[in-house]
């Protein structure tokens, strides 16, 4: 027996700045690509942000992105009373900082029209100072001139297509039939829009997730239903700028968005089974078979749809485990589900295969 | 641009019952052997604890322990006038419960006696209710014969050693004499005792840590500074209740108590390195490298005494990265740190070396 | 400019037991009347709970509870086979303890039959042995004898109502009849059922809610949305055990479920008068005034349909400060509002009027 | 009994912007006034801040202060490559902000010398370009007649005075002489220094504490040990600026840091009264009464020093009740406790008497 009422303890802390310490992401590889965890949309105070452009580098260091592009707008600069005009300042501000932080830093910038076109991301350009001018297209061409990869942002954002479907328009299409066009946003800080879904895989286009940060990313992500902020996950061939590039122009993304993950099949099926694994059975009564599944990722993963014989559903809770007790028969063939966090387009979920691991 | 006030977000929730989501535990495998989470020492409404015995099960699940041990007191059951004495009652409640959760059961018992001899936890025993009498060397003979692993429980616990500093007594070298004693309690809820690690060393004893824990494992381990209740890390050969067994006569164990780990350097020197990862360099300007250095496990890691040309100290905290400037020479030299949060004895830290990845 | 790497410090941390703490829930008190914040409905180890008795006065305690009922179920004991039978045992083991922590403790017990009548707690009862018997009507017929107070339990309860809708019965008719049913659960667990609100209000019945605890309170209400445990507010003369059952028979009650209030209009309007306070407006630029609008209760108020002239929707979480922006008029007269999260029947909700205070 | 495993709600969420809600902060008044929280000491990307002026009013409000001022370096701006010199920048940003959200803005700045002088801030000044110029008692003239507050910051800085311990050099004895000098800071950021509060005393200088934050608030002062940033609390006739400065000048002040208060006996126990009170005795068994003690303020009381009969400490967190068993004979005297958390001097805390309530 033990009473316990009170005790004391001497605690020697060591706290750190903030910016020191690098959250390791449990977002896994998938066979022949490392995941590139990437955010390349956020402002600063060069056009409407709040905040200086380390902040950027600094918060991207901690949410443990390997990528990101400071995109302030080329048409709105909101504190240009106090602030002079230079599109290139971030740019050559983060330099520096970003290389020492181990952080890929894209050049890019936001091209800020009304609706048709809307606003556009020009990513992996050399020179925003040449973006500043009139004719659309011609901003455009000398972006794509630049080697850009051209995202069309928050195609269904409200204040721009009031009834918040994304649609495209004829100039849209113009730019995708000369090939000005590489990726849609299915998500913008807080919304998705699942029909970009479709867009992206008529048009082969790359699916998009990011931030859109004009405050601080921890206080913007960080109820309970936002512990991240949206990214676009690039499945590259090495950790290096040119893979990035030409695997974001190859189309190999998929974008977390809180609990949701959307990509191509291709992508996000490998994705699954890297983070997703079934033990031995530990039980067998010699009708029904008991084992764990592990989700090593920081996705959730929720399972629906299963067969006879399993769990109609299974709610995988990210970095957790839970015991599935199946009929004997899945000793031999795979418990199907869906998963219905996982989306594919907007109208399908992943489909999954489940089998616990061989004696 | 965007103005961002309020927005409204439809959430379907799915809150499974809190057993059935398993915490995966990030203390890695080391070469050889897997790491088993245990905790040997608890209690039950049938003697002094406060909850029915599946709720130690369900705590062992949800904090993703692989082997426990409910340990009532044999001596006290302080709710006797309520509940009939049965030392075997836990063991018997539990047995298809931590079946079917795949946890291993350690059929235990606690014998409770003043200083000296203090407690003892009986572990691997075949009936508790045989362990009920009045000599004490009696009783560990008797459980010595049932096969048990005897486990000296909080030596240094003021209520019988009101220094707090653990002594052996005669009944304990006595005991030791005979292979009576097998391992004590390093660490034991709230509390640890360094000078517990030079007994263990000098007399080839298993290092134990254990929770003790007589209300609710959430409530009491759950201030900032405890986000996990005491355990003895098992280094087995695979997960059975034999190879616990085995490793634990043979010694293979360490504890993490809070923020430190306690061992001998054979079984944390291999774990640390299990731990932590260095990078290759991701920036030489010819005098300085830069590289990462990340800690994929649930253990902070303190370095300090770092050699010249590196930093003095380095805080790496739980599944983290942070970034290491050192002298150039260290592409062809280790860096040498002392680890002062992995104690080897009640003197000693380990002491690790890192370098970078080669490119 | 200051540079802020890393500092250490020397923290003195005084931790008591978690029982020694007593929160203070900000639920106001109402002209006439204490809030007393009770828990009629709780079980134990005596019957299919998982905890000893004092766990529920310790966890009362901890969370600024006024009175509790421990109520285990007479015709299911499910630890019969290790715990003999004896209906009074947690009250005999609770008396002190509840008197020395200052909570009022009420008799209880829960009777257990299939719908109908399904499930009801007797309160305010002198020995619950006496209710170990066959015959339903005899049961309660014994109960009221002692003077008790009879709640139906969960009546849209799934288990025994399939489709979730609460139904009067004709037993339930013949208790009301006879004056031998005197609340209802409108919130049971994390259940709510609106459609009690009517069956209260018709028959002049005491809105009930409790937790129906079986586990750990803190594990069960701690996910984000139950940051506490249903509660039942009685509106009582003082804090005494005659004061409370006067008021519990009178009706003057509220229940508290998650961000949710249920009661009748003559007890839940000067309850949100009681936290709801209006600022002198701090600006007036003749046409337009701004004043803050202060909730200093733990209930969040969501406030709805605006006149014009005023926020047509206003989020005021709890313990928390908003600015309200309107027109001048609203000098002179009050901005109505719906709160929608007060309840005040199935089918309607808190209307409020609200004015910045005089100058 | 209920089965309970799985439920599924639908919740509606509606999340506003963080910058909607204020929390209450629960510091008392005292009689005769109000308690202004106050932070007089924040930096932007005017100097070497990292974030734009409107965000210090967003993070004021949040944090439910009362009164702030924006206090950029003149002779340090780290980003004048970019951002135009403009010291009254920030005042001009801000002032229809501030006025919107009911916040006092104080114009400020930061006068920024070597030790000696070392830092200091002129509050409540007319324009910050003015004292752009080259001699120290210069500029500390032209502020004084602009009416200014002078306050030394961090006399304790390590980087301006490496022991760590603050000194009174020549210049600050002669400002003190002039008039010139009205406060010290006690607390910077993280830091604090027990001998400014001797310096204080002496010289009859009003006791501050501010956050100097350059970052983030909620980034900075998140850690466990720092649930609030340091703010200076002001003991003012009423919620204006006119009296704010009286206040100020007339040195009613205390300093809440972490969780300490420093402050002189006449402001901290008044306030200690309006935050502690004790219950009538609920038992009293002839020998011994037991009675609730209530702290109803954000701020932790640490009681220490009780006198026989009593407990001798008493740990009493922020917002709980604790129960306190004494002797009969304290309903007649009073129970006499050292604060230990609420310091008077370098060298003393402040005395409390606690008596019950009269029954």
């Amino acid at each position: 027996m033990k009473t316990r009422t009170l005790f004391i303890a001497i605690l020697l802390m060591v706290t750190l700045s903030l910016t020191a310490q690098r959250r390791v992401v449990n977002m896994p590889d998938i066979p022949g690509y490392v995941t590139l965890k990437c955010d390349f949309h956020m402002h600063t105070v060069f056009s409407d942000g709040q905040v200086w452009p380390t902040v950027r580098v600094d918060e991207a260091w901690r949410d443990g992105l390997d990528a990101i592009s400071v995109t302030d707008h080329i048409e709105y600069q909101q504190k240009k009373q106090y602030i002079p005009t230079d599109h290139n300042a971030a740019w050559k501000i983060l330099q520096n900082t970003a290389r020492d932080r181990n952080i890929i830093l894209v050049q890019g910038t936001e091209i800020t029209r009304g609706m048709p076109p809307g606003h556009l991301n020009a990513l992996f350009i050399t020179d925003a100072d040449s973006l500043d001018r009139e004719g659309f297209m011609e901003v455009i061409e000398t972006a794509i001139g630049q080697g850009a990869f051209i995202q069309w942002n928050h195609p269904g954002w409200k204040s721009q297509q009031p009834d918040g479907i994304p649609r495209m328009y004829d100039v849209h299409r113009e730019m995708i039939a000369r090939g000005w066009m590489h990726g849609i946003e299915f998500s913008n800080e807080h919304e998705f829009y699942p029909l970009v879904m479709d867009m992206c895989r008529d048009n082969k286009l790359a699916v998009m997730g990011n931030s859109d940060i004009h405050g601080v990313i921890s206080e913007e992500f960080s109820a309970p239903q936002y512990s991240h902020r949206p990214m676009t996950l690039v499945f590259a061939r090495e950790r290096t700028a040119a893979a990035l590039k030409e695997a974001l122009f190859a189309g190999r993304t998929a974008v977390w968005h809180g609990d949701l993950l959307a990509g191509f099949e291709e992508n996000v099926a490998p994705f699954f089974r890297a983070a997703v694994t079934a033990g031995k059975p530990f039980r067998d009564d010699g009708k029904t078979i008991w084992f764990e599944l592990t989700n090593s990722s920081d996705l959730p993963m929720e399972l629906t749809g299963g067969p006879e014989g399993a769990p109609a559903a299974v709610s995988l809770p990210a970095r957790s485990s839970v015991i599935i007790k199946a009929d004997r028969r899945y000793l031999d063939e795979p418990v199907t589900y869906e998963v219905s966090n996982i989306i594919t387009d907007s109208n399908s979920v992943l489909k999954a295969e489940i089998m616990p691991a061989a004696n």
